[in-house]
């Protein structure tokens, strides 16, 4: 057992294969890329092959594998399970999963656990069921948590090695030239999977809108693509934009977004040109609104925004108030709308997006990122992955990579959520480390981080109450008490790695 | 001394270390793909470097390394004499230089060869001075001469390491997100540059148009990209567009042009959705202008085409003749101009439009190509790399990547040229072998490869004059008479690398 720099207990053996977190950017990551395995593809060869299982059969896939999905498709995805289904009665064992998410309508690789198919797993995150299944000690080996730009380095560091990627397409052509935003089940944006064509041994189309060659847009080129699969549908439109969002009318997470709004346009980074990031959820889609507001009020207009795009982004691009977007995921219609139709929403790998390990990932070009929070603790770290009951259900996603990129980043969060505190002197999980936090976000006021002396500096004559950590944590403890501690067992059932491959925490199992 | 597959004499060194050429699709790649190294870049860090010494100093070059530039600003390139005079200045020796090819804007490399900077080459092409001084045996050790998809595939399978790759880009921004369609000095697509970018170790990004982050449509993507330099100039447009051509109006070439469309009209490729590629140069340029008229008449559409692409194409993709273009190469003004605005006018990587070891290249998909030749062989081999003189002048180019993807494969060319016939026993240099040639289109007829009896048979009531090759060259040798053969020395000075990696042919020296 060691612990790594924010105090985080690590057992020896995660700590010899990961390494200890040691700090945002305490690595300079020197390396020879990886590279995937190529087949050449002669004039008058076929790359469509008539099943999935005819797929897998040619794949070349084995016992002991690594196979990858990506998460584009959300809560309408039919891609995973399908193709899990057919390598599950094909026999395979002992696979690696390495999705870049998983999503409530995953449910079935629980079973896929239980009969050895399935026995490691990658992922930014797990829902409901699966996360509970694994936070109760369902799998031998821990999952493996990564963030959206510490999987894409993973795999561009080698790492994660895809033997076969299988990836679903609203729009291929026979090559396997694929993008997101035309067809039946359309998604926007492919940028997680463009990852894993890059660097998977064999990559699988698995489309149900085979278009005349050339397809474009190319999200995914032909020169990455082994073989394409036609089937009747690869998803569920409603499930897909699922990330659809209303803004909230509930009163204290207008309250908050309006406080972060404050926030922003005080900061020293609010001017003509300056960049965001802010994703879905009650309060941090509240934000865009109340700042295109001030936006157009201060005639200040931003260079770009990017993420993990809504419509309500979109609509400022639309609107001028944005001048360019960058997207690695399209959350909703709206999104996925103005990524087939605006020249100004480009597309962009999770690579290109968030990889600590690369030339210089977009996050690095951030001036502002607002995020969310499930605990934030007095020194500022951030759980974005366990429930307050310990269980497994978030997913760490761009947090930890914006949050450290970004030159301020804050934290939209109740003081309480229901009868429980949200800020609490230690949090179940460390997904973002405090350093790379700015500033809390309540409805109450603000805690600025100590680190950042010019920004208490620059919020001096700020509108919003300002309080330190430990006085926003004592009024939810005034509130609701004192959280009691969650039991938990010996048993390690997730590893945290930070985004530069370190472990940052790990999840224990939960004690029934 | 070994002969291969088409008879042409190799020296035992270039079969030891390029194998003998076997056949167009003899074989089969199967590799992991090479890559470059990463260092990686946090938030802050600059990639803006103050001049192109900075950059030199910086990239790490070394004695000895391979460096590479793109050709994309053809004749008015500035970018790889200013770079090289630099590098020459700083006193490195033995350099490789692995250029896209290589323009008589150039010449100046003649003093860093003579210098002893540069004592490897490796080019698509070589023009005018170079190509003259290299025939003359400048060089201690031969230029390997590759076709552009070859070059893609020598860079994939770590034939060709770049360790330094200084690639001029018309627009880019503070991470060097580059593209080829905006700027001062546009050339359209970056096709060649990206897989420059994408292998080589680091990449140096030079600039006269710095614009605000981030620069779309990315070409070249941040993540590719070490360092960016801002110069005045990159190149001069009237340069850069000298790709561009007017139709010919001299009767033979329109005459040639006139057979060629009835032999594509009469295949049985033409029709709803066919495609194709037609370069520059007198009758293939010519050609387009007929297919369109054909086309009209006979309410016929292409699915596509490709290449190397003039404004001419564009025009027919403006009007609905061609439903998109992808664009490896934008050669005149016409082109550049539409890929910027049309958005079915897309770009592709080198790798994409004709690298026979990726998983599938542009040029498999097409139909039919209509190319040019200096001379041809009464086996339907092509020479367009060296004059009836034995000196080096042209380019391989993606001569011998079409011939082989397309189905249908036109070589285009005049009886004779002046006093010189163009079809002969024995050409100088073979760039591309025979069995990927189907017609031969002359002025006074044609001649079909008789391994396409399917085509002898579609042709069968063409209103076009048809001949043997021996026929067609018995005609040109009676005008003419027979042409004295070249005396050559003994040394290689060039080796033809066939688009597989093999030898093909090699160039000797010319005894003065």
């Amino acid at each position: 057992m060691a612990q790594n720099q924010i105090g985080r207990e690590i057992p020896q053996e995660f700590v010899d294969s990961f390494g200890l977190f040691e700090g945002q950017f305490a690595k300079k990551h020197e390396y020879k890329r990886a590279s995937g395995m190529v087949s050449s593809v002669n004039p008058g060869e076929s790359k469509i092959l008539g099943s999935i299982r005819e797929a897998i059969e040619k794949s070349g896939l084995k016992d002991g594998m690594t196979i990858s999905f990506h998460h584009h498709f959300r809560e309408g995805d039919k891609v995973l399970n399908m193709v899990m289904e057919e390598i599950a009665a094909m026999g395979f064992k002992n696979l690696t999963l390495a999705s870049s998410s998983i999503a409530n309508v995953h449910d079935p690789i629980i079973e896929h656990i239980k009969n050895g198919v399935i026995t490691n797993i990658t992922s930014s995150g797990l829902r409901d069921k699966v996360g509970a299944a694994i936070s109760h000690g369902i799998m031998e080996n821990p999952v493996v948590i990564r963030s959206h730009g510490g999987r894409a380095r993973a795999i561009e560091k080698g790492d994660i090695h895809i033997d076969v990627a299988f990836l679903g397409a609203p729009s291929a052509d026979c090559y396997g030239n694929a993008n997101g935003s035309h067809g039946k089940a359309t998604c926007g944006s492919l940028g997680y999977a463009r990852v894993d064509a890059e660097f998977a041994d064999k990559v699988v189309i698995i489309t149900d809108n085979l278009v005349p060659y050339p397809n474009t847009p190319i999200s995914i080129p032909q020169n990455h693509v082994d073989y394409v699969v036609v089937v009747d549908s690869i998803g569920d439109p409603n499930g897909i934009a699922k990330g659809a969002t209303r803004i909230t009318s509930n009163p204290k997470e207008l309250l908050i977004a309006e406080n972060a709004c404050k926030v922003i346009t005080a900061s020293p980074y609010y001017k003509e040109g300056f960049s965001f990031q802010a994703g879905t959820g009650g309060s941090t889609l509240a934000v865009a609104r109340f700042l295109a507001d001030a936006m157009r009020k201060d005639n200040i207009k931003a260079g770009f925004a990017q993420g993990g795009l809504t419509g309500h982004l979109c609509e400022m691009l639309e609107e001028g108030l944005i001048e360019k977007v960058i997207d690695t995921q399209s959350f909703d219609l709206g999104a996925i709308n103005s990524i087939k139709n605006n020249p100004n929403h480009y597309e962009m790998s999770a690579s290109f997006y968030a990889n600590p390990g690369n030339k210089g990932a977009a996050v690095n070009q951030l001036d502002v990122v607002v995020l969310s929070a499930l605990e934030i603790d007095t020194n500022f770290n951030v759980n974005v992955m366990t429930g307050s009951d310990g269980i497994i259900r978030g997913a760490s996603g761009g947090h930890s990579d914006t949050a450290a990129g970004a030159k301020l980043s804050l934290i939209l969060t109740p003081l309480i959520r229901g009868r429980i505190p949200t800020i609490v002197d230690e949090i179940n999980t460390v997904i973002t480390p405090g350093e790379s936090i700015d500033v809390v976000v309540t409805e109450i006021g603000i805690a600025v981080n100590p680190r950042r002396q010019d920004l208490i500096e620059a919020f001096a004559k700020l509108h919003v109450p300002q309080f330190t950590i430990e006085e926003l944590k004592e009024k939810a403890y005034a509130v609701v008490g004192t959280p009691d501690p969650i039991v938990y067992g010996e048993k390690v059932v997730a590893v945290i790695e930070y985004r530069d491959g370190s472990v940052i925490d790990v999840v224990r199992q939960i004690q029934k």
